[in-house]
């Protein structure tokens, strides 16, 4: 499954370096991993399940400034039982590429305090 | 002159009490307020002019949650030599106000090291 | 009451001009809040009682650099039933005030949804 | 080289899931990271030598509360031309390995507009 979704930069976005912060880029697919998963799996975030980061990993190729367009194309991989892998590929619209990211994501749920398995709604839209 | 611009929130601008944070509103308005800047003012923005906060002010009426729809309607008022006012209002777009701000702005030229006049494109912009 | 907190500056809280954003010092502040409530209080934070911001204000005087000493005063005024204030001075610790600011708090209980009483162990610190 | 510093969480880190919120942990080994070459290179800091992160990795091992203490080691391994690697630890300062973390960074002059070689102080310390 991929998906696709835009981004808006802010000012608080950029640093002293007048580009957007490093940090700023963990955010940004964070965003569009919220904005995607609620477009495509809102009754299950509803169930309060919580997705964790536990790894993250971003490799920049080019600044990106206040006023520059960004969307973020996001592929979902095959879940393993519990875990998941994204990737994103963070680029203009236009054909420049900005940076490329990837996270594993860990289901969890608050209540129990433990992992649990990918709900297979999400196994399906993942597969498709 | 008044305007209105669309702000997205992130899952990065809640805190742990699941609502946008209160020092997020600030980063919203000066995100509205460089969108209506740049869309205006982008040659006055191109020269290097800082427009810089000297006062702000954010009274909070409604929590927002994050998937609420956000609309800033910003006012202009007329300038004084070097400084204007701006107010803000935060809302749904469908009738509910989620807060009420307010920013006293000052023109400064970064390569002179002191406060300027506010141009006449700007002045004459804010009467309409 | 009064108290007194350092806060450290980080490269992120500078944005583009250089300086700390204008937003960050409401972080600064709530920052200094929550150390505080956490010394002075720390049985009534475990309780779950909320403190909400529902009004903020700020007054800059002068710019703060990355490597800036900065050391926050909170005055904690005598409540009213369910509010109190706190005024803030931001500065160097060296004679030097780079901002001076001020919330009013609301007590929120957040199992019952509404505001309630300010405890009587902080009404007794506050006048203290 | 090796090198410690400590790090504040500030109630702004966390985010609806009542933790520090990922992308934080990047702002967090950027302060270490500013506070460290502050300290250890202030006057290669001071010829506006930029270090830009080219790429950055976190793998995410316990999670991080409002109130637990921070430490960061940071570990600077010897560099290349113009480029070099950081590896942080962050922990509790108690045995607790909360998360490990790496940057990939390069020595970037702004007013020439390019990658440059890693200034020889810089080179002998890391050696150190």
């Amino acid at each position: 499954m991929k998906a696709s979704t835009k981004i808006e930069i802010r000012f608080a976005d950029l640093d002293a370096y007048r580009h957007v912060n490093n940090a700023s880029y963990f955010t940004f697919i964070e965003t569009a991993r919220f904005k995607l998963f609620h477009e495509y799996f809102s009754e299950i975030m509803a169930t309060g399940l919580q997705f964790l980061v536990v790894e993250a990993n971003c490799r920049y190729l080019e600044p990106i400034g206040l006023n520059d367009p960004l969307v973020i194309d996001v592929e979902f991989q095959t879940p393993g039982r519990s875990s998941f892998i994204l990737n994103y590929i963070l680029h203009s619209g236009k054909g420049k590429v900005y940076a490329e990211a990837r996270t594993v994501m860990v289901c969890f749920d608050s209540s129990q305090g433990k992992a649990v398995r990918v709900p297979d709604q999400m196994r399906l839209a993942f597969e498709g």
